[in-house]
């Protein structure tokens, strides 16, 4: 499915600006402020300056929120969101109720201890940023991100994103029968999203750290129906392609 | 949500026609002529004169299937709708590949060896069409039934079906975790349909046949999502009308 820009003139903006630029700005603006979140229940908040404001906006991490403060805007990071700023990029740093900077092995217990399938999200979080994804929650399809191409005022979001793994527990209890695939599919297709499944399985018995994140491995799978039809059609565009040459 | 008539000469068309009144003339029909259903597979072929044939597809069991004999129309029956034709309704015979008449034990056991979960779905079915909803696969919505009113020319189907059990298997695995909850939802959304979760279980260690349909219990819940803005404003008629009596 060729992604869907809301009008050329949006295609054309993302061109010009590519995800990674606006990302990598964002990421000197927050190490040059040696910028600080604050842990807060199962999100982040975090003060932004003007600049880092529209940066945040434009490479969509968090939430703004709306506060009484004039000179500063205050944003709401996810989990993910947050980690991925503070160990992957590496321009936060996240404190506690205690204004001490937690460092990247207690940020993973407090996080994992929120929730348990923390890490299998993070990777697949993670997995999908680094490539420049824009990537949101995705309740709102049934399924655990959405991701797009570029910020969502642009383009829709082309994949509804699965979260799977082997290991016992909410993340092994999705597809697995046929009612449920069908109900999922047929929810993309109406909302015009490819189905991505990422697979997170544990390479080896690495220590349960955000450093860790190699240890685990993602196996990404597109289902889509099949449909007779169409694949006879394409054979025939591919033989008559073989023909022409 | 209120029934989706197929316009106001079908909803007068079908109140003039009850449903259990077709299935009723079916019925002594069927009595009347011996009839006999043939065990193929996953179905139950079953031939049917003109009245029979017109019964057949008011009553919307089975689907008919062209053959080349001009004088008799094919129907092919589901497990459950045959069984249900069989052992419930007691108006058709189902033979085997030896011509010989089944009874409900070996019928029992065939359609189980069939589909394990088979018991669990017979006893969502009957319950359903004993209360004369007209019951369908639901497979295009990722569900197990849809439920009709009345005949689906007439009709749109109101309740899409979910048979759960909690024997382990196939029928315990949906609606686990909140992204299945979310999915299913929003599909049964977008196609105007309630979801209907039957919860089937055993009351206690009743023998496998189809006599024990009543060692299986039925719970129906209907679930919805809980929308604060409208649970506020019903709040407020409700209060109204309390304030007028």
């Amino acid at each position: 499915m060729a992604p869907r820009w809301k009008g050329r003139a949006a295609e054309a903006k993302a061109l010009a600006e590519p995800l990674s630029k606006i990302v990598s700005r964002l990421q000197s603006s927050l190490v040059e402020s040696n910028c600080q979140g604050l842990l807060s229940g199962c999100s982040v908040l975090l003060a932004a300056d003007p600049e880092q404001t529209e940066l945040f906006n434009h490479a969509c991490f968090g939430r703004p929120i709306i506060t009484s403060e004039k000179d500063k805007q205050w944003f709401q990071l996810s989990l993910e969101e947050a980690l991925y700023l503070c160990s992957v990029m590496k321009c936060i740093k996240i404190v506690g109720d205690d204004k001490c900077v937690k460092d990247e092995e207690q940020l993973w217990h407090y996080m994992t201890s929120k929730r348990a399938c923390f890490p299998i999200l993070f990777k697949a979080y993670s997995h999908l940023r680094m490539k420049n994804w824009v990537v949101r929650a995705g309740s709102q399809y049934g399924v655990d991100f959405v991701a797009y191409r570029h910020h969502p005022a642009l383009v829709h979001s082309e994949y509804a994103v699965l979260v799977l793994s082997d290991e016992e527990g909410d993340r092994s209890a999705r597809l697995r029968v046929w009612s449920d695939f069908h109900c999922t599919l047929r929810l993309c297709g109406s909302v015009a999203k490819t189905l991505l499944v990422l697979h997170v399985s544990k390479n080896g018995n690495g220590a349960m750290s955000s450093s860790s994140l190699e240890h685990y491995c993602v196996e990404e799978r597109i289902v889509t129906r099949w449909n007779p039809e169409q694949s006879r059609e394409n054979q025939a565009i591919v033989q008559k392609k073989l023909c022409k040459s």
